[in-house]
């Protein structure tokens, strides 16, 4: 009560159906709620009916650990006829999620005051998996039971509870065989790996050019930094199950021996070769490629993904062939892509960036069925999720701990992304 | 006869037309080599019909200064059937010669033993125009005083004579209207404007889209650095008989007065909008840009083109419009591009390079309609040369001259690109 301004509860619209929990809460602490607390779940119920939900919002730009709130709120159970009401299973935690509260990324959240909050805010987070709780009235292809995972970007997964205020903001997945964790994680990964590997360069296209020309030793080749990213192990595995051949860089572990444990473990997934980027950086290391994996560079590698930047990414671009793409999504060292013009214009290179929620955007047909078809991949075992690590997220867990988990994901190593699992209700 | 050393000479094919003039001019000094010489012209013909012949030759990489020589040879006056035999009139010293000469172009000569100099040796120079000598007995599509271009790469054109090999080696063109120096200067600058503002983005379909919707003000835009090179002066021609606005940077000459002139000057040849790099590079340019002419950024601009690199590239690269593409096809600053990842990623700008010889040695077809194309356009009065320097190549000129005139080139202003432009025969 005592966070709630005037101003901002003015600016609350009627029409939603969120109020601020702070005095159902206070006025009728009901054993339901009681009991919750005490016993480590996330509530479902309030008093009434209504559903209590909690949201870490942000209303300005910053780091995580300074400018996100654990909001409590509470919906309720009448719900406009269009609507979904959606508890969260799982929702990871990207960098893009982290840059977009620093205020660094190129999709500006909108601030809205619907979660009652004291300054318009937004909710964290873009990807999850999701249950239906309730529909309204007319929705027609969602019941309750379903899982679905959101059709458009800038969805706000960090939070219990989300009223969805229409049913064609949702893909519905078939979530048998399948964990939250796996559809939770399959919307930015490895959709932007397929992606990159489909939409810029026709490698399949060129490795059926090649067996047709005799070519007996496998497919058209791709090379990428960050190799061990969810994006570059999404790739490896895509790349492989598409017949493709791949060049992976990543960075050396803190011995030899689990250097060689990762290098093992990309080539299980599929990656034909792996280097770390010291070797990778190596005066000449084109010239290697090219003579020891490349056929003398006879088999030119049409296509580079680079997250990393910099000195990594001229390196990608010495690699590729003439006329080859080199497709940047990230820049972890923070150092931008330099382009020696002789590479430009000598050799033809063509430099592009993926932007995900550009793709998802335009084209939400397209998002569902890449979609679809990972997640069949997942299900019949051939498609591997990432490593992550499980955030458990409970109806009495503590915003301190929430913030820090969202805070840790830009450093230093993790042993895999972090997810938030939430609570059974 | 000292300057030739019995290894070149016996690496000189007998099958070869051309053979080491020192002897016959040693053993014959006919009266007209000796009239020719004093009269300053160029030789046409030595003893027994043959023509005497000069070339700027190198057989190693290095300064124009260092590593050109003036070699001097014979041609014999029975011409192989297929053949053509050339005098030139004018031929170009462009940037792109002077670095093939230094080693640090994309394509590397053929040094061959033809023209019987001690080592195998290319000619320098790439571009020209020739006037028809004669031509042997199956040539059915060139006849004497005819005027060629090169059709090929790679031609050598800094030399009194050339033997060319195949008729389909040349292009034909009306020289109605013509004068040597317009035809020699066309294949190179205004071609690769020509095909810049064509192949990369459809910006004369952009214009349509413009009109379509209303937009009464103009075609669509493009921004270009180097607008006052002979590239960015063709542009500035070629975008204004297409419809197209362009935004134009140049260096500030060394007064205001003749700065503003610059300008004018380019206005005048059809330029929307000329700024100096110095307000190009202030911080805010591209706000400016929006707010002062491209509609508050409603009209988007989609292609850049570069021929600086480094600062003025980022600047470039701010001024495109969402997708849009920045063409690199010099590095005058001798610094790389580079790119700020976001704007590769959010802004989905495209990267791409133009090289002129890879799009000639394509599309041979094609160089041949847009050279025709643009010298319509001079016939009609309605493309204008870029400014050049006649710099007289006579029999007599010396090698010293002639090696000054190309390392010149490199080498601060020039009051306009420096042309050889031969004697009289």
């Amino acid at each position: 009560m005592a966070t709630l301004r005037p101003a901002a509860a003015a600016a609350r619209p009627a029409a939603s159906r969120l109020f601020c929990p702070s005095r159902p809460r206070a006025s009728f602490p009901t054993p339901s709620l009681r009991a919750a607390t005490t016993a480590g779940v996330r509530f479902k119920s309030g008093p009434y009916g209504y559903t209590q939900a909690k949201a870490l919002v942000y209303s300005k730009y910053g780091e995580p650990s300074d400018v996100l709130h654990l909001h409590t709120h509470s919906i309720s159970p009448s719900l406009p006829s269009s609507s979904v009401l959606l508890r969260t299973l799982a929702a990871p935690i990207n960098p893009a999620d982290v840059n977009t509260i620093q205020g660094t990324y190129g999709a500006k959240p909108t601030f809205s005051p619907l979660l009652g909050t004291p300054e318009p805010s937004a909710v964290g987070g873009n990807e999850g998996c999701f249950e239906v709780v309730s529909v309204g009235s007319s929705v027609s292809t969602l019941k309750k039971g379903d899982w679905v995972v959101p059709a458009t970007t800038g969805f706000g997964s960090w939070r219990t509870h989300v009223l969805v205020e229409d049913e064609r903001g949702l893909i519905r997945v078939d979530k048998e065989g399948l964990s939250a964790v796996q559809v939770a994680t399959v919307s930015v990964n490895p959709s932007s790996a397929y992606r990159m590997l489909r939409d810029y360069v026709d490698l399949i296209g060129l490795s059926v050019e090649g067996y047709n020309k005799g070519r007996a030793s496998g497919g058209a080749w791709f090379i990428q930094n960050g190799a061990n990213s969810g994006v570059g192990r999404a790739a490896v595995q895509l790349g492989k199950l598409w017949g493709l051949r791949s060049i992976n860089v990543v960075r050396a572990r803190e011995s030899k021996e689990e250097t060689e444990r990762l290098k093992e473990e990309l080539k299980e997934l599929g990656a034909t070769v792996v280097v770390t980027e010291e070797e990778f950086l190596e005066r000449g290391f084109a010239a290697r490629m090219r003579e020891e994996w490349t056929d003398g560079g006879r088999e030119e590698v049409m296509l580079g993904l680079n997250c990393v930047g910099g000195q990594s990414a001229s390196q990608l671009a010495k690699c590729l062939g003439e006329g080859g793409t080199m497709v940047t999504y990230g820049a972890m060292s923070k150092k931008p892509v330099a382009l020696p013009t002789g590479l430009l214009i000598f050799k033809d290179l063509r430099f592009r960036g993926f932007w995900l929620s550009r793709w998802a955007n335009a084209d939400k047909e397209g998002k569902r069925r890449t979609i679809q078809e990972i997640l069949g991949l997942v299900r019949e075992g051939k498609f591997r999720e990432s490593p992550v690590q499980e955030l458990k997220w409970e109806w009495e867990t503590e915003e301190k701990v929430l913030k820090e988990a969202v805070q840790g994901t830009l450093q230093g190593f993790r042993p895999g992304k972090g997810v938030f699992v939430f609570g059974e209700t």
